[in-house]
């Protein structure tokens, strides 16, 4: 099963996309425009525009209108990008960063802007608003998604309510959109569009609870997270809550103030790994992604068959075994 | 004249818009909530909000929705000061950021974000497409004009024709929306919508010409920066474009050459301060903003006269009187 697979039945519409796409992140601005091309160059794997696509199809056919949402939601998505890259060229460097990351952050930082109102424009060009309301809170969420795990990696006492509401505002959030707005652009039946919303919810929450599951069991994780990586910088997620959840009071103490010392070395990283699986942490974190995932293929019921569908179910079937 | 006169007429609205304008900025997460509280504690003049509260007086009379304009440009503003700091901080501190740096510029970018969205939900909520096509405008614009200053500060290569792009960008193009939405609340006579949104342009282009030309003049410059700054950080500006076209080209190559090798002394700072004055660059630059400021005054001609008017006639002779 990959990601191909799944956006086959939509992969001419990704092959139009793409032109389009380019041509909506043109800048006058020289600067920018290399900045742009260097991100065109890094693009990924569409996850976000195959699901606008296949949420479209699914809810009454693509149309030009789809086109801006994907449009929308990648260029925002891209925006974040931009804007983490910030952050991490910081982190990396530990404190240290040249003169040319310094100067990387202030680009970064403007790009982030330019992106996320040229997102905001093309909705604004075609009259879309309530495309624009979606993203609009979508790109609040994620913030506040971003700003609450910030905090909590701080003082570390995280339960299992902040863990669902971190990961269902910087991630669930776009993915929602996505689905929301790709039902938007084909079909006016509210029920429709937010039965999708949800979906796209659901698939988000399992996507991040599988993301934080892999960095406990991965060692070769193709994704570019090395191995206990959270817990290096401190984000708790859900195999460690329930671990210390599940555990005795005293063991549960100890782990976190190991944690809390910093500075964790391998040993550590790989006692607290066998702390988690002890109890029971990866098996309840997998169980529930998929627990969200078999409440999201249960909305797909309500439409009737079609390659669109079935490449939606094997998105959801993805998100939970992936390996990467 | 100082800014408090300039808002007297419309002290009550700027009074009532406060707790508003908290109200609209509140977070349900703690980290945020407490940093725009430090945000809102450093609060400045409400130059925006207090040119929107005028441009809607004098087209027809300030109303809800003006404060919903007037929120909406308060937040991309304070949005774009927090990214500033991003930038500022990194800079100032020469490379070596502490983790406290780090988390700032962290936090700083999200917040921004949030901020961002912030701005643009308030009109989704409210139905308000025209202010968000005014105000989505404007982000692409200042994050277009402040680029296009990084890249000009690199290749130190820039005319007068691109410095009045990058002003007109990076300054003018939130002012300008200040004024088309404080008259678009206040009135559906496009003519005086186009006419204000021209006023906020000239108003702004003058104000950054003067921000400019005190580099150059002003010692003890309250606004926090000090004299000779912007050569320091390599911004060619309107004087020194002037003094360069002006002066005979061996001159003027030796004073560019200089600048780009960088590291400035007061010695150098100095000799280019009296190269900028001996070639007229500040007259031309202060007759400059004059100019603008006249086309601004006779854009008013068409309004009746009021308390308003005479406020924003007011505002106009400060922009190019100000000492700081």
């Amino acid at each position: 099963m990959s990601l191909s697979e799944i956006s086959k039945p939509i992969q001419h519409h990704l092959d139009a996309f793409t032109p389009y796409f380019r041509e909506q992140m043109r800048s006058k601005v020289p600067l920018l425009d290399l900045v742009i091309r260097y991100i065109l160059r890094q693009r990924g794997k569409k996850v976000r525009p195959t699901l606008v696509f296949l949420a479209a199809e699914i809810s009454g056919g693509v149309n030009p209108r789809t086109f801006t949402g994907a449009a929308m939601v990648e260029l925002l998505h891209t925006a974040t990008l931009v804007h983490d890259d910030v952050v991490d060229e910081a982190n990396t460097r530990r404190g240290f960063p040249s003169v040319n990351a310094i100067w990387k952050n202030k680009a970064s930082v403007l790009v982030g802007d330019f992106l996320l109102s040229k997102g905001l424009l093309i909705a604004v060009e075609r009259d879309e608003f309530s495309f624009l309301k979606s993203t609009s809170i979508a790109v609040k969420r994620m913030s506040e998604g971003e700003l609450l795990q910030m905090q909590k990696s701080r003082q570390l006492n995280i339960d299992e309510a902040t863990y669902f509401k971190i990961i269902s505002d910087k991630t669930a959030s776009l993915l929602s959109t996505c689905c929301e707005i790709g039902a938007r652009s084909a079909s006016n039946n509210e029920d429709i569009c937010s039965s999708m919303a949800r979906f796209g919810e659901l698939m988000g929450l399992a996507f991040q609870i599988r993301d934080d599951l892999l960095d406990y069991v991965s060692r070769t994780n193709l994704i570019g997270k090395p191995y206990g990586n959270d817990l290096k910088e401190r984000k708790i997620t859900l195999p460690l809550i329930h671990a210390l959840n599940n555990a005795d009071k005293k063991t549960s103490k100890e782990i976190v103030s190991r944690i809390k010392r910093g500075k964790l070395e391998n040993k550590d990283i790989v006692s607290i790994m066998e702390f988690v699986r002890n109890h029971n942490g990866i098996e309840y974190a997998q169980l529930k992604s998929e627990e969200l995932i078999a409440e999201a293929l249960s909305i797909l019921d309500q439409f009737a068959d079609s390659p669109y569908k079935h490449a939606l179910k094997t998105f959801a079937h993805f998100v939970i075994e992936r390996k990467s």
